[in-house]
């Protein structure tokens, strides 16, 4: 069983919308809804406040142990939280945080932002 | 003196063009110009098989110790180099990765890609 890994949620995005500042945001309410659900064994939810990729929210990033890192975005609050913790237990089902292709969500294939490589030994 | 931290440069990078399989990729040109340069102390200069912001190259990545990292798109391999490795010595001297924003170099405020936390001691 491969080790723990972490879903970053940004939680101040606004995905280029005004937002009242006492409205909830797109990013917040992408989190409620993750976090309103059971995470995947091995998977810890985690807010954060923002990402920096303010022009394609709402944003989430999976990381963890020996894995790549990946930030994937333009993720919708209502109709993507079952497909991200989906993805997100495909993620942490590996030990390298390459989710193989056929199995990877179609929304992490089109919408990766960036991703990181693990720290080496040197790093 | 903050610990040491790495720059990573994506070599596979074709920054939007066609690139004769023979030919030096925009990334692996960046590169180069970046590893003939003597690097700021404590700064280690990697090259990484892409890090997946193929639409928006050349792309770098600032990570090290208890740092954000970031990431930065849109380079040139001619004429950044220089303004590369000035915005990584700023980031090195930090010890949360948060260059102050009026030393950060102009590309870097327009260019972020992403961002990720530090590990949390629980990550």
């Amino acid at each position: 069983m491969p080790g723990p890994a972490e879903l970053l949620v940004c939680v101040k995005c606004r995905r280029g919308r005004e937002i009242p500042e006492d409205d909830r945001r797109p990013g917040q309410a992408l989190y409620d809804a993750l976090a309103a659900r059971v995470a995947p064994e091995g998977l810890r939810v985690t807010p954060v406040e923002c990402l920096q990729n303010c022009e394609a929210g709402c944003t989430v990033a999976l990381r963890g142990g020996d894995r790549w890192t990946y930030v994937f975005g333009n993720l919708d609050e209502v109709s993507h939280p079952d497909m991200v913790l989906d993805g997100a237990a495909r993620y942490q089902a590996t030990t390298d945080g390459l989710i193989p292709w056929r199995e990877r969500p179609d929304h992490f294939k089109r919408n990766c932002v960036a991703r990181i490589p693990p720290l080496t030994p040197e790093s």
